[in-house]
C-alpha cells in the first residue's frame, strides 16, 4: 500500500509495516521522531497504517515533540517513585511548559525530601535504561476500576466521568472520556490513565532533570488531600537540557523578585494583599521614567489622555460584557447606596463613556485615548508571580476609535509605534502572532475579513516576523500579540492589539461622516507594555538589574577618597546634576573600597571616585558599570559630555511623528 | 451696680437696665449689636444683667452675628409662609454658611414654585416693618406638645426627647433638652421652638433674599415624608447683600461644572456612579500638567516617589485605626479567598510599609515619600459637588518621616514650599490655621508641645498671617490648614499639614539614630494642593475658565483667512510647536468669525490669523485672550518670542532647592 509522508514524499509500504521504523528510515536527517500526525491527527507510532495516510512526523525538538518527551517522562517519574515507595498513590502527571510535573501521595506519613530527587532520577534512569515500550490500551469502565483498584486519585477520575459529573476536558487528557478509559502500560507492568501520545519505548528518554517539590492540593481545592508535586524538565538532546538548565541559572541571577529586593525597587507587603505590590523609592522613580517617557512619546505621536476612576457599578460592565464574560477575573462586588461597584478589570468601557460623552464628527477620527489605567483582577493565588503576574496592573491602555477607510494606516502606524517604543528600551528581538477568526464567532464574516486583513498587511508592510495562530482570535475579535526574546532567550508576551468590532455596537457609538449619515467607528484596544508592572519585569530581568543609564535611578555616585576632597566631590557631583543626570555624593564615613562595592551592588552607571590631585588636576576617575578597570584621571569635562549623552533619554527609531 | 463691656470698659448701670438699649449707647461705632456673649455665655440681648458681669457685644457684621440675623430671617421666612399658607406645618430652619434654609410641608397638594420665592419675600417685609420683639420662653414638654399641637414635626422632636431616643444635640438646637423647651416668640404669635439666640426684633433685619426651593426629606430620610427647602441669605447691610449676590453671579458664570462640560475637561456618568468623574483629553491633559509641575518641583526638592495600590486587606486599616475612626467615611468591604479588602480612603498607612520595609538609620532623614494617590471615599450623596467634593480624589500626599530636631526645619521648609507651588499657580492669597491640642487627646503633653510650638514657629519665620483655632485639632495631632482666597473673594481649604505624634507608634516605626539608638521617627502628612480634582475645580473657577497659557490645553489656535494661506497656517503652526507650544490649525471651511468665536470659547490664549499678506510680509495677526482688539502684522519672530515666555513653566518663588 501507499502512505503520504510530509517532506518526504509517497511511499509504497508492506501493509502492518510499523511507523516507528519508517521513520528511523525516512526521519529528516539526525532528528529523532517521537509520533506521528496520521491524516491530522496526532497519534503514537505503533498506531497501525492504512493505504492513503497522510503521514507528518512529529521531530523530538519541536514544541509537540518535547511536550511528549516530558508527559513520557512524567510517566517514567511515576514509576521509579512507585518502584521506590511501594503503595505510593499517583495522582496527575502532564507535561508544561518547559517540564512536566506529577503529584504523589506516598504511603503512611512518608514524605520526599529534597535529597530524595536525585535517588529518583537514578531510579529513572534504570527504567529508560530497560527500554520499556508504551502500549495504548482501551479498557471499561469497570476493567478500569479494576486496574486502578489500589490508586484512589484514578478510581476517583474515572468514577467522576462514569457519573458525568467530572470535567470532561480534564478527564480526556487523563484517557478517561464516555466511552470508556484508555492507558498506557509500560512493559515492566507500570500503567498510567492516558490520553497519549507517548514515546514508542523509555529508550527514546534520557535528558531529564528533576528540579523541585513543592505542596499541591488534590484538584487545587485547599479541602482536599495535600498532595506533593514533583516538577522536572526534558529534553531532545543534552546539549538542549543543559543549555535550559545553564539559562535556569541565570534566570535565576535575573529573577525580578530577588533584584527587586536587593536594589530596594519593591515589595508585596503581605498586609496590602497577594499580587499587591508597593514601589519604593527607586522602583518608584523607575515606574515614572518609564511611564512619562511614554506619556510624551504619546502625546507627540497624536493620542489625547484620559483619565478614569478605579470603580464603577455593576450596569457598566453588564453593557460592556465583562461580567458576562470575566466575571471569574473580577475582584468580588461592593455594596453602597443599593447600588453594586466592581474595581475595574479593564479601561475600554470607560474610554467608550469619553467617546460618548458628546457628538462625534469625523474630523475627530481617529480619536486615540490613551491612559495608563490601574485595573484589578483576581488572578488565583497559585498563578501570582513577582510583577510579571499581579491582582493590581497598569495598563499603558489605549483605545482608538477610527472610521473603516483608516483602519489598515492606523494599524500599521500603531504597530510602528509599539515596535520603536519598546526598542527605545532596547527590546528588539520581536515576533508577532496573529490570532484568526474562531469557530465560534460573531460579527460579520466581511468584518473579519476587513480587520484580520489590515494586522496582516500592516505586518507585511513593516516586515516583521509573525506567525498565523489559526482561529484562536477572540470570539469578537481579531488580534495580534507581540512576543519579544529577552536577553537569555526567553519569550515574553507584552503588546497586544485587537480591532473590536463588537464593543462599538454594544454601546452603540457613533460619528457623523463627511456625508452627514451616522457610522459606527472601528476600536483599537492596544497595551503596549501589557502593564507596567509586568514590563519593569521583563526589563529588570533582560538587563540583570544593570538598567540603561537613563533609566538607572542613580546615575551617579561621587565618592571622596577622604574628607579633604569632599567639597570637590560635591562640585562633581552638583556638574552632573547640572547636565540633568541623577547624582549624589556617598559621604559615609566607610573605606572607599566599600562605597565602591555598594554602589556597584547599586548597579549605578557611573561610579566616580575624586582624590585632592584630581581637585587640582580638574578630572575624576571613572568606573563604568560593567568594566573591570576604572579609568583614572578622566578630565572633568569630557566625563560630563560622556555622561550627558549616557543618561539622555533615547529617540523613537523607525517612527515618524507627523509633527 | 458696675457691669464690665469689653472694648468698652466698666459702666455703672440700674440694675434691669437693658442691654438692648446699653448697646444701642455703647455699641461700637455705627456697627449693629445684635446679641452678646455675657460672662463668655452667646445670650439674648434682653437677657437681664447682673452685677459684675463681663459683656461682649456680637456685632452684626461678624460671623456669629451674621449667624444669628440668618436665623432669624429664616424665623421671619416660616412666619410668612405660615401666613400665605395657612396650615402649612415648618420643620427645621438653621443658619447656614453665607445663609439660611427652612424645610416646609405644605397644606393639601399645594407646592412652592419658583415665583412664589417674591410674593413670599414681600410678606416676610411686612413682618420685618412690623417690628415684632423676639422673645425667649421655656415650657415643659406637655406644654411645648399643646403649643405645637397643629405642627407634627416640631411635636415629633419634643416626643423624641421627652423619650430619649432623640440625638440630643440637634435637639437642643432646635430648643429642646432635658429640661424642657424654649420658644422664640413674636409678638405677632409667631412661635418655633428655637435655643436662640436671635435679635431683638424684626427690625433689625431686611437684608436678605429668597434664592432658591429644593426638595429635602425629613431628618434626611428618603423615607420620611418629602419636604420643600427655601434657601435664603441675610446680612448686615444692603452693601454687603449686594456684594454677595454679585460674588454669587460672578461664582455661577465661573462655576467649574458649567465650565468643564464648556471646555469639554471632564464629566460624571452616571454609569460609573456619583462622585467619580472622567477626564477628557483636555481635562486630562491639564490634570497632567498640573500633576507633573508637581513632581518635578518634589523631586528637586528632595522628595523620592512612591506608588501604592488602591485597596488592601482590612487588618491595615486596623493597625493604622482607619476603620475605628473612619470606617463612615470609606467605600463597603470586598470578600475575596476569605479576606476582607478595603479601598483605601488615605495613603499613610501603605507609606508606612514602605518605611518599615527595611532598617532606616538617620542617615536616611528626612524620609520624604510622594504620591500622586487615588483614595476613595464614601461621601454622602448630598455633599458631592462637582470635582470639588467627589468620592475618587487624587491626593499629592506626602509623609516626611524626621528627627526631633529635625521637625521645625522641615516644617518651615514644607510651609515655604507648600506657599510656593500654590504661588507658582497663581494662588497668592493665603491664610493658615494652626488647630491646637482638644479637650480629648493622646500623647504626651511635651509631645504636643514641640509640635505644636514648630508649627508656629514655622509660620511666623515665615511671616504667612494665620490665625490660631484653639482645641481644633485631631486627637493625634496638631496640624496647620491653607486657606486660600480666589479672584471673587472666596475662601477654599486647601493644604494640610499635621505633625503626627501616634502613627509611627502604632505601627512602631524605628531609626537608629548616630548613638546607636533606637528612635521613632516624627510623621508629617501633607496634602500639598490638596486633592488634584479639588484643585482644579478652584483653578477654573480662579481664572474663570482662562487658565494661565502654561496650563491651557491649547495654547495657541492657527486660522487661515482662506484656502490660499493654509501652508503658511500649517509653518506657523509648526513654528509655535518647534517652541514646545500645543498649537494646531483649524482647518474647518467654516467663516473666519466662526472660527474665531470658537478658539475664544476654548479660552485658546492665543488665537493666530493669517493671510496671504501676512505670508509675504512673514507676520501674523495676534488675538490675545481677554483683549478685544486683535494686534495685525506681528513679526512671526516677535510673537513667537512673546509666546516662548508665555508658555514656559513658572519659577517657584520663595523657595530655594537645595541642587
Amino acid at each position: 500500500m501507499n502512505v503520504f509522508i510530509k517532506d518526504v514524499g509517497e511511499l509504497s509500504v508492506d501493509s502492518g509495516h510499523s511507523a516507528a521504523e519508517l521513520a528511523k528510515r525516512y526521519g529528516k536527517g539526525p532528528k529523532v521522531v517521537v509520533a506521528m500526525k496520521k491524516n491530522g491527527e496526532l497519534v503514537d507510532l505503533s498506531t497501525p497504517l492504512d493505504a492513503g495516510d497522510e503521514i507528518e512526523w512529529v521531530h523530538a525538538d519541536t514544541d509537540t515533540g518535547r511536550s511528549i518527551l516530558r508527559h513520557s517522562t512524567a510517566h517514567v517519574l511515576a514509576q521509579a517513585v512507585t518502584r521506590l515507595w511501594p503503595g505510593a498513590h499517583y495522582a496527575i502527571g502532564p507535561a508544561i511548559d518547559e517540564g512536566f510535573y506529577y503529584d504523589f501521595e506516598l504511603p503512611g506519613s512518608a514524605h520526599f525530601e529534597e535529597k530524595d530527587l536525585e535517588e529518583i532520577e537514578t531510579e529513572m534512569r534504570k527504567v529508560i535504561a530497560e527500554g520499556q515500550s508504551f502500549e495504548r490500551k482501551a479498557y471499561s469502565f469497570e476493567d478500569g476500576l479494576e486496574i486502578f483498584s489500589d490508586q484512589p486519585f484514578k478510581v476517583e477520575i474515572i468514577k467522576g466521568v462514569a457519573s458525568q459529573s467530572e470535567d470532561s476536558s480534564t478527564a480526556s487528557e487523563e484517557g478517561v472520556s464516555q466511552a470508556g478509559i484508555t492507558v498506557y502500560a509500560n512493559s515492566s507492568g507500570f500503567v498510567d490513565l492516558c490520553r497519549g501520545p507517548h514515546v514508542p519505548s523509555t529508550s527514546y528518554l534520557g535528558h531529564f532533570k528533576l528540579t523541585r517539590i513543592s505542596g499541591a492540593y488534590w484538584r487545587g481545592d485547599e479541602k482536599r488531600p495535600q498532595l506533593q508535586r514533583i516538577y522536572g524538565t526534558a529534553w531532545e538532546s543534552k546539549a538542549a537540557l543543559e543549555g535550559y538548565l545553564k539559562m535556569l541559572e541565570e534566570a535565576a541571577k535575573r529573577d525580578h523578585r530577588k533584584l527587586g529586593l536587593e536594589l530596594d525597587l519593591f515589595h508585596f507587603p503581605p498586609e496590602i494583599g497577594s499580587g499587591l505590590p508597593v514601589f519604593h523609592p527607586k522602583g518608584a522613580l523607575l515606574r515614572y521614567l518609564m511611564e512619562e517617557f511614554s506619556r510624551k512619546a504619546h502625546l507627540r505621536a497624536g493620542y489625547e489622555f484620559a483619565w478614569t476612576p478605579h470603580l464603577a457599578k455593576e450596569n457598566l460592565f453588564n453593557i460592556s460584557g465583562h461580567l458576562q464574560w470575566y466575571k471569574d477575573g473580577m475582584f468580588p462586588p461592593m455594596e453602597l447606596e443599593g447600588s453594586t461597584y466592581y474595581m475595574k478589570p479593564m479601561n475600554c468601557p470607560m474610554h467608550i463613556l469619553i467617546y460618548q460623552s458628546r457628538a462625534r464628527s469625523y474630523r475627530e477620527l481617529p480619536l486615540r485615548l490613551f491612559e495608563f489605567g490601574t485595573v484589578y483582577r483576581y488572578e488565583r493565588s497559585g498563578t501570582l508571580h513577582g510583577l510579571a503576574r499581579v491582582r493590581g496592573l497598569t495598563q499603558d491602555d489605549s483605545h482608538i476609535f477610527c472610521a473603516k477607510d483608516q483602519l489598515a494606516t492606523e494599524v500599521e502606524r500603531l504597530i510602528r509605534f509599539v515596535l520603536a517604543l519598546l526598542g527605545a528600551f532596547g527590546l528588539t528581538n520581536f515576533e508577532a502572532e496573529v490570532a484568526t477568526r474562531p469557530e465560534k464567532y460573531i460579527g460579520s464574516d466581511e468584518d473579519w475579513e476587513v480587520a484580520t486583513a489590515s494586522l496582516i498587511e500592516a505586518l507585511d508592510n513593516i516586515g516583521v516576523a509573525y506567525k498565523i495562530a489559526p482561529g484562536e482570535g477572540a470570539f469578537y475579535a481579531p488580534k495580534i500579540d507581540v512576543h519579544l526574546t529577552d536577553a537569555i532567550g526567553r519569550r515574553w508576551q507584552v503588546s497586544t492589539l485587537q480591532v473590536d468590532l463588537q464593543e462599538p455596537q454594544r454601546f452603540d457609538l457613533g460619528y457623523t461622516s463627511q456625508d452627514n449619515t451616522s457610522e459606527t467607528p472601528y476600536m483599537l484596544h492596544r497595551a503596549l507594555f501589557g502593564s507596567v508592572e509586568r514590563f519593569m519585569a521583563i526589563l529588570i530581568e533582560h538587563y540583570a538589574g544593570a538598567l540603561p543609564a537613563w533609566l538607572s535611578p542613580t546615575q551617579v555616585v561621587v565618592l571622596p577618597v577622604s574628607e579633604g576632597s569632599m567639597s570637590y566631590a560635591k562640585a562633581v557631583s552638583k556638574a552632573a546634576k547640572g547636565i540633568g543626570a541623577r547624582s549624589h555624593v556617598d559621604e559615609a564615613r566607610e573605606p572607599l573600597g566599600a562605597r565602591i562595592r555598594r554602589a556597584k551592588m547599586d548597579k549605578v552607571p557611573f561610579v566616580i571616585v575624586v582624590g585632592e590631585e584630581d581637585e587640582k588636576a580638574g578630572t575624576v576617575g571613572v568606573n563604568r558599570r560593567g568594566s573591570s578597570a576604572p579609568e583614572r584621571g578622566v578630565a572633568l569635562a569630557a566625563f560630563l559630555e560622556e555622561l550627558s549623552s549616557e543618561v539622555k533619554e533615547p529617540e523613537l527609531v523607525g517612527f515618524s511623528y507627523d509633527d
